[in-house]
């Protein structure tokens, strides 16, 4: 086990009919004014945003609204929310929303400090010192933002899809009420699960770990397996909406990276070449096609852990070999709707070029294998099709 | 899954070679004199001592000491204490020890800033307000203190154990090095294993709670049994004491609480009697006695969660009865050397009186049954051998 040090002080408020309370909050610490980022309207379809709005007015609080952040969210769109929120002077950011929402609302809350261009945060030219407070009301459980200090944005201008990360762009609150999520599409879900697999994932094939948090890790996963399938024949099924939100939750909230070196995190680089390159390529599509991909290149230097993952997640008795672990990912990823090869998603070969091109821009990464441009083009390739 | 609020604001500091950190923190913090509670002066045996005094004086740090905080710690300790801070006008409290050091040390820091007994913190008639800043190097892993917000004190007077709950109290840094543990005696290794495998089935027997941290608290359970096996072969085996350390941390940082009603805990609350009426008995001895005796008068209840239990944590494939579960922990605790009946720690069948009446000032108490007092005797009976 690697030595590590664990803060989360972001205060999480979980269960139905949490999103009213919402408003008590921001009361409680004094804020008057906020922000409130949210994105195409669904949360006026599901009644999150009535709700909201209901509880801010209760208690005192006044909005200034910025809608439209779209899935994979856009640089232009932070730098819009950045100028409204200094225009208004506002207090704090409320972001209403999954993580595309939260995400962006963290980059909005480190803006608001900073006279430049909040991007020299993703590209390490600015090293976040301060940021507004940020609360969540998340509708969407998947990439873990919630109780987290990253956020991802992609520059539309240089077709870069980065992260940073900042301790003081940890929500202070963040509301999960699963009920806000059973109107969901089936997709959501399915990209979801797969997004929060692949990040425990990147734990769990780290070189260094714990059986402690290996169990923990399975734990997760196989809820996350079991949460899904029921979903998406019951999609108002209270206790596997529940188990799944949480799972996505713990998936990425420093808990899994506890004793590892710090996750491998290569198949999410390659994967954010991906949805750069096409926007309408979901994060977790992207995932279900480069991660498994990623596990076929390194399989020699994680062969142990493929067979504990099965053994523990998939539960046979019978010892497999590393191949068919991969392959019975796949299927799973295949069954639940997601696309596995980047032919499905509407790649052309020539395309693998591109891609590594850009993955190639953060190279080398990934602590299995220190990957090289020669090495993630390989990868690009296993995941054509 | 019972909804809940998740708040743990506590630096977790784990690893080789982090004690010698503790003054850094401090400082970082603008801290400059503090008082330092610790116990016995194993500390001064094993050089945790000179490695913190060290890092203080390095870092321009003054202190204050009061040591012989006991295991079962007491009040008039805390008394004296809080006394010595107010006095030196310190502005935190470094604990350096175990859970009674901890414990105590909490109790000092809230009662730095309350002009009664902060005995009534114990007693319900004083909810704390406020507390210095408190900073832990943990020297002995077991009741999960050094995460969480709660104390257990013994008043000798009143011969009463109780325990005070806080947000104050969190402490604001905690360092975990497992190699400090490495001479600690087998028996505190085997009471520390029980204490934290006690604290997570209080979660997992409670009547609510999820597939997910069922998962979870499984996988804790399977960790401290392992590690405690290895432990007590082979003292200074790294991997089995970080393990160890970190699976006693998570079983009572609010991690293994989520989703359910909040825990059973009447197991605790018959220990705390055992040891507040002979305080040679350590708590995790009290509780290999009382947990076993509590799960067989409430089986019926349970038996589902027993089987379970079995399945996931023992691992035999044969489905076994819920008293076969019951007696395979009981052995297990035998085995590791923990006494399992009340007479083996030298209790007389008339103490079973007295045990019943420091119980039932707390009683009712328990969710899987509300024990009334009869009850409370009965679970005694079953204990005594």
């Amino acid at each position: 086990m690697e030595n590590f040090v664990f803060h989360n002080p972001t205060k999480l408020v979980f269960g139905n009919g949490t999103v009213e309370k919402i408003g008590e909050f921001l009361k409680k610490d004094g804020i008057k004014r906020v922000l409130m980022l949210y994105g195409g309207g669904s949360i006026k379809k599901n009644g999150v945003y009535e709700k909201v709005v209901r509880s801010l007015v209760e208690n005192g609080i006044e909005k200034v609204e910025v809608s439209g952040v779209r899935p994979n969210p856009v640089l232009s769109k932070v730098h819009e929310a950045i100028r409204i929120a200094k225009y208004n002077q506002v207090e704090a950011i409320l972001a209403v929303g999954g993580g595309s929402v939260v995400d962006s609302a963290k980059a909005v809350a480190a803006g608001y400090y900073y006279d430049g261009d909040i991007w020299d945060a993703f590209i390490g030219r600015y090293n976040v010192k301060k940021a507004l407070p940020l609360y969540v009301v998340l509708t969407m459980s998947a990439t873990g933002t919630e109780m987290n200090g990253n956020g991802v944005v992609t520059n539309e201008v240089t077709q870069e899809k980065f992260y940073f990360g900042s301790k003081h762009v940890y929500p202070v609150v963040s509301i999960v009420d699963p009920t806000t999520q059973y109107s969901l599409p089936a997709n959501q879900v399915v990209y979801g699960a797969i997004d929060a697999i692949s990040h425990v994932m990147e734990y769990y094939f780290d070189v260094a770990g714990s059986d402690l948090l290996d169990r923990i890790d399975e734990g997760i996963i196989k809820t996350l397996i079991e949460a899904t399938e029921i979903i998406l024949k019951e999609p108002e099924n209270y206790e596997a909406r529940a188990n799944f939100c949480l799972a996505t939750t713990l998936a990425l909230n420093g808990l899994t990276g506890m004793g590892t070196t710090g996750g491998d995190w290569s198949s999410h680089e390659l994967e954010h070449a991906i949805s750069a390159l096409n926007p309408d390529v979901a994060h977790g599509a992207g995932l279900a096609i480069v991660f498994p991909a990623w596990m076929t290149y390194v399989k020699d230097k994680i062969s142990h852990k493929l067979v504990k993952f099965d053994k523990n997640i998939f539960g046979l008795d019978r010892e497999v070999k590393p191949e068919e672990v991969i392959d019975k990912l796949k299927c799973w990823y295949k069954k639940i709707g997601a696309p596995t090869t980047l032919k499905e998603v509407g790649f052309a070969k020539e395309d693998i070029e591109k891609l590594t091109e850009i993955a190639n821009k953060h190279a080398p990464f990934g602590t299995v294998k220190e990957l090289t441009k020669e090495d993630i083009r390989k990868i690009y390739e296993i995941a054509y099709e």
